[in-house]
């Protein structure tokens, strides 16, 4: 059971080259780490109209999971919602549980002498503002929630793109639901550093290896430099069968490992989490 | 005249977190302060379907330049171009000037010691199979040349995935061809980082400032630390006209900094290259 999964991260900051994108590399890192497969990330602006066209596309490709990163905070560039409620054709409203979250925040932050009052101003509405059949996930690091719905057979997660918030509300309820979906589908993962072999010579044998081993997925990464060939194979495989994966990675790590060595290269293994 | 521009990210490395995206982080940058605009970034797998079925989609969004980065290289899973070929339904062949500068390459390989024969075997032909009416692109320092190509209203240009080679064949041929279609555009940017207000309360003052600014697009990015309200305030413009660009940034990079400490904020001016 493969449980597809697409990351739209919302920002110019983004586009603009202000900001390294290292959001979309937690995710993605964490979502296959659960046995999820992330297919497709997707960068827009902080506009409604790009929001909501690559929603309904990332719909049309009916992934399990659709997460949105950033979009969710209390000024005029956070659209996330506004984008996602136009693309499901729904409305935006005010959701009772996640205004009291909000309250509570700047209720805690008057206590701490950040702000004078903790009166609920539009901008602050706003933040609970969610979707129609949208759910509030709780932010326990800041004041925007998380937002959860299901449309078709697709689950929506916007998360917020400040990282200590958006990892704290994945590792709080998403995780496990994810978890869940991707059943004890496992991903497994090896790396061989070879020097001395050009990328050349070794497509037949990636080739060759690949197919004796059918269920493992070898890349090839040249790591070019001066008048030095190296290079990273990297071995993958996702599997409900743990044991199998590990038999799988480890005959396809041999046979790779064996070839090098024969074609005159030389192995530094650094990454074996057979 | 905004010379739109797209980045499309070939790798499956991308997708399971392998690799952090520093290549669409640098271009993203890079062709913003050459005046081009990035109106979406997209990362797929390394699958023809997928990168066929996105440069599709790109396509229909007429960008005026569409980059590709990743998947030109000698090996099965490099497939950049036989899906950007599959979208714009043209035929791969084998290009001479291109095979000739990868036959040169090996004969330098060759002399250096790195491989025994000079040899055109299938995967060092393949990285001269180019799309028809495509033109390679010299590759400075890997093997596998860059491509550039016109379809319809859109230049599109495929570059290798090594940081390197990418950069090489960008500040090389390329650099140039956007810097002529962004015509005298460019960017310009500032930054307020601000301590002691909230970004709720900031919202409409941003909202303020906007309007009486027309030219300048102000976005907040909370910089969340506990106890701690910290904001950094981006200001851009991109315009043909510089004096009046810096004379549109100052005005409201003061307005905005004077309302921050009549809130009671306190401000820390980092970048300010107005």
């Amino acid at each position: 059971m493969v449980c597809s999964t697409e990351i739209l991260c919302v920002g110019t900051e983004l586009l603009i080259g202000k900001t390294l994108n290292t959001n979309a590399h937690w995710l993605a890192k964490r979502i296959t780490s659960l046995g999820g497969e992330v297919t497709r990330i997707t960068v827009v602006r902080d506009d409604v109209g790009e929001i909501a066209s690559s929603v309904e596309e990332a719909m049309h490709r009916k992934p399990r999971f659709l997460f949105t990163v950033g979009g969710l905070g209390p000024t005029f560039d956070d659209k996330t919602l506004e984008g996602v409620a136009k693309a499901l054709r729904c409305k935006l409203k005010v959701v009772d549980e996640a205004l009291k979250s909000v309250e509570e925040k700047y209720q805690m932050h008057v206590r701490e002498g950040l702000v004078e009052k903790a009166e609920l101003t539009p901008p602050r509405v706003k933040m609970a503002k969610l979707p129609e059949l949208a759910e509030p996930l709780f932010n326990p690091v800041g004041t925007a929630p998380g937002v959860i719905l299901k449309h078709d057979t697709t689950t929506v997660v916007a998360l917020p793109g400040v990282p200590s918030e958006m990892i704290a509300i994945f590792e709080g309820p998403v995780a496990s639901v994810l978890k869940q979906a991707a059943g004890n589908m496992t991903f497994f993962e090896a790396s061989i550093n070879v020097t001395g072999v050009m990328e050349s010579e070794m497509a037949p044998i990636i080739d060759r290896v690949m197919q004796d081993n059918p269920y493992v997925y070898i890349k090839s990464h040249p790591k070019g430099e001066e008048g030095i060939s190296k290079i990273e194979f990297h071995l993958s495989t996702t599997s409900e069968n743990p044991s199998a994966a590990r038999k799988h990675l480890s005959k396809a790590f041999v046979q790779l490992s064996d070839t090098v060595v024969k074609k005159g290269g030389k192995i530094k293994p650094v990454r074996t989490e057979i």
